[in-house]
C-alpha cells in the first residue's frame, strides 16, 4: 500500500518554513506498513492542486493533503476539493460546537464569522475531528482511493494524525509490514564502509534495501524490507544485521536501530553506571544542555551548566583564574580544561564538557581563527582536551562542536 | 522565470531526514527574481527519476535537483541523468584532482576507487566546483531548459548554491524582480487579524499577495510582489505596508520586514540600550541561551546563564534559599524570581530572564501538573512573572516556553 504527501501553502515554495510535517507524516506511516511514494509541494493555488490531486491518485492508494485549511482568504484547500469531488459545503454542528467551545474556554478574542465558517466542510468528508484546532480534518473517497485533508499547523497535524488518521487507516486496510533498523556508526566515510561491506552489501537479499546516510562526521546505514509476515522480515534484517556487525564493530556508536539519537544513548550509559552530567559551555552556547535535555529522562544524569558567553563569566562564574586567560587566551585548552574541572566541582557531577572557541563571524575575546574549537571532558579520573578547526559558518561551527562534545563523551563512556 | 526543486533519497520519504535543503534553495531563488512552483521528493529510483524529470520540465524553466550523488551504490542521479540527456559518463581530470587534493590534506583514511569514481561526470554537463566534498554538482541543459543536479550534503549544497548556481543563473537568465516584506505579530489569531484588515485587503492589488502565517501565539503576515521593475514593486508593497500599519501597530512586533527572528530583533534592542542579558533556565534546559547565542552579535548583549536542571543545582548554584523552595515548591513564581534576581546579579547583566516547570512526560521534583511553566523577567527596576499552561508535548511544552519569554522581554524592552 502507498501514501503520497501533497503539503499545500506558499510559504514553502518561497522558503519562509521548512516543511516538516511530511517526515512526521511519512515516519507513521511506515509504521503501520505504508509507504510514500512521493512529497510535492505547492502553492495555494486552485489548478495547481487539482492537478496534482489527480496525477497522485493515478501513482498511490492514499494521499495526504495539509495546509490550506484556515480561516484566511489565502486557504483555498477545502473549496478545491469541493470542485474536485464535485461536492458542496455544509454546516456540521459538531464542528461548530467545538469551534465555539475552543473560543469560549482558551481564546481571549471573540468568535467571529470566520471561525464560525470553519464548520463548513465538505458534505461526502467524513470529519476528523481537530481537538487542538478550529480546522477540521477531512476524508473522502474517490473509488478505491482516500485522500485525507489535515491543517498545517504542526502541532494540530500530529495529533489528528495520532489520535484519528493511524487509527482509522488501521481499521479500514489491510497493510504489509516495513521494518527499518539502523545502524549509526562515527569517523569513517561513506566510501570508506562502502568498501568494507561490499562483499556483504553484494550479496544482500534484493528484500533488503541498504542506504548511507552521512552527516558530519557520522554515516548512519539503514537497512530495510516490506513484507507480509513481520516475524520473517524483522529476522531477515536482524540476520543480515548479524553480518554487518563484525565488519563495522570498531566504528559502531549504536545499534539499537531505533534511530536513537546520541543524546539518547548517552543517557542511557549515564544512568547505567549512576552517573551525572554538566556542562560548562561559551561558543556552544547552551546547545549542548539544550539538545541533552530534549530528551525525557535527562533528570536522571544530567545536573545542569553553565553558559559563559563573556570572558569575564568565566572568571565570575566559573572562577577561571585570570592568569590562565592571560597567559593561554580564553579560546585555549587549558581555559577550558578548567571550566570543565570547574563545572564539575560546582554541580557535583561526576563528567562535565566544556567548549571554548570562536563560531564567527568575527572573532571574539581572543586571537583564535574563526572555527577554532576546544572541547574538554571532565571524567572521575581526570581531565582531557581536543581541538578542532570546524570551518567558517556560525551555524555548521556550533552544530559540529556540539556533535563532536557528544561523541568524545560517548567514547569515553564506551570505554574506548 | 519558474524553477522546480526535486529532492531525491528514500530518507526523505521515510522521514528519517526533513528536508531543509528545499527551503534554502527557494529562498536564494526567490532573492534573484526566480519563483519555485513545485518542490518533489522522491527515492533513488531510476523510472521515478526519469518520469518526474520530463512533468518538471514541462512545468518549469529551472529544474534544481538534490541527493543521489555519492559515491555508494545506493546513489543512482548520475547515472540516471546520463540516460535522461542520453550522454555517457567521462573523467573529469579537474575533479579527480580536487578529490585526491581533499583525502590528502583531510581525510584520514586512504583514498579508494569509489572515491576516484566521483570525477565521473556526463559528458555534455558543466561542472559545479563542490569546494567543500567529492561530488561535483552538473549543469545540463535540454532546449531552453536548464538542470541541475548538486549533492544533497545540506552544507556541500549551500556552499555550491552560493558560490556557483547563483552567480550563474543570474549571469545567464533576465529574471523579474521578487519582493516579500513580513510583518511580525503577537497576541492575536489569524482570522482576528483578517477582519481587522478585512476593507484593507480587500482593496490589495492583485499584483500584491498577502499570506498568514500562523504560529504559537504569533502571526506574519507577508506581501509578496513580483514584477519587471524592482523601484515599482518595492514601492507598491510599501505603500500598502504604510495602509496596513497603523491597523495593527499595537501588535506588531516587528517589521523590518527581513523576516529576523525575534531574538535578533532583542539583541538589537538590547545593544541600542547598551543592555546585557543573563538567564536561568530549568525546563528549558538550555535553549533560549542556544536561540539567543545562534545569532551572530550575541555577545554585545549577552553575558550567559546557567542550567540548573536539577533542584539541588538551583540552591547550590544560583543560591535559591532551601526554604523558599520547601515553601513554594520548585515550580512557582516565588523560585522562578529569586532565579532571576540571582543569575543577574551573579552576571552582572541588566535584565534576566529565568524558567521553572515541568515539561514532562512524567512529574519531576514538584507536584506541578505537567506543561506548568513559570517564566520571570528580572529587569533594571524588579521583577515580574506570568504562569504558563503550554500543554501535555515536552518538544511543545520548551518550545512554547522559549517562545513567551522572548515575547516577554521584547514587550518590556519596547516599553509596552
Amino acid at each position: 500500500m502507498t501514501a503520497e504527501i501533497i503539503t499545500i501553502g506558499d510559504e514553502i515554495l518561497i522558503g519562509q518554513i521548512v516543511d516538516s510535517n511530511s517526515a512526521f507524516i511519512a515516519q507513521n506511516l511506515n509504521k503501520i506498513g505504508i509507504s510514500v511514494h512521493q512529497i510535492t509541494s505547492i502553492e495555494d493555488d486552485k489548478s495547481h492542486i487539482l492537478q496534482t490531486l489527480e496525477e497522485a491518485s493515478v501513482r498511490a492508494d492514499v494521499i495526504i493533503i495539509t495546509g490550506g485549511l484556515g480561516p484566511t482568504n489565502d486557504d483555498v484547500t477545502k473549496n478545491t476539493l469541493c470542485e474536485y469531488f464535485d461536492d458542496i459545503l455544509v454546516n456540521n454542528e459538531e464542528v461548530l460546537e467545538h469551534v465555539e467551545e475552543l473560543f469560549a474556554k482558551h481564546i481571549s478574542t471573540p468568535i467571529s464569522n470566520l471561525n464560525r465558517e470553519q464548520a463548513l466542510v465538505p458534505s461526502k468528508a467524513h470529519i476528523l475531528f481537530n481537538k487542538y484546532g478550529t480546522a477540521p480534518g477531512l476524508w473522502l473517497k474517490k473509488g478505491e482511493k482516500v485522500f485525507i485533508a489535515m491543517p498545517g499547523v504542526p502541532f494540530e497535524m500530529k495529533m489528528m494524525m495520532e489520535l484519528e488518521v493511524i487509527p482509522k487507516l488501521k481499521k479500514e486496510f489491510k497493510r504489509s509490514f516495513i521494518f527499518h533498523k539502523t545502524i549509526k556508526t562515527y569517523g569513517l566515510g561513506e566510501s570508506a564502509i562502502a568498501l568494507r561491506i561490499e562483499e556483504w552489501e553484494r550479496n544482500l537479499p534484493v528484500s533488503i534495501k541498504l542506504a548511507y546516510l552521512p552527516a558530519l562526521g557520522k554515516v548512519r546505514l539503514r537497512l530495510s524490507g516490506k513484507g507480509e509476515n513481520e516475524e520473517e522480515l524483522k529476522l531477515a534484517i536482524e540476520h543480515e544485521f548479524e553480518k554487518i556487525y563484525p565488519l563495522l564493530e570498531d566504528i559502531i556508536s549504536d545499534y539499537s536501530g531505533d534511530d536513537d539519537d546520541i543524546t539518547l544513548t548517552i543517557n542511557k550509559l549515564l544512568v547505567a553506571k549512576k552517573c551525572f552530567l554538566a556542562v560548562a559551555e561559551s561558543c556552544t552556547g547552551g546547545e549542548i544542555a539544550a539538545e541533552f535535555t530534549a530528551n525525557p529522562g535527562a533528570s536522571n544524569c544530567f545536573k545542569g551548566g553553565t553558559v559563559t558567553y563573556a570572558t569575564q563569566s568565566k572568571l565570575d562564574i566559573l572562577g577561571v583564574p585570570a592568569g590562565l586567560i592571560e597567559k593561554h587566551s580564553v579560546v585555549s585548552a587549558e581555559v577550558c580544561e578548567a571550566m570543565a574541572k570547574n563545572v564539575k566541582k560546582m554541580f557535583k557531577s561526576d563528567y562535565a564538557l566544556a567548549t571554548t572557541g570562536n563560531a564567527g563571524p568575527t572573532k571574539g575575546d581572543s586571537d583564535a581563527e574563526v572555527g577554532t574549537v576546544y572541547i574538554s571532558l571532565a571524567t572521575p579520573e581526570g581531565v582531557f582536551s581536543k581541538k578542532f578547526i570546524l570551518g567558517k559558518s556560525r551555524e555548521q561551527v556550533v552544530k559540529k562542536a556540539v556533535a563532536k562534545a557528544f561523541e568524545m563523551l560517548l567514547k569515553e563512556l564506551n570505554g574506548k
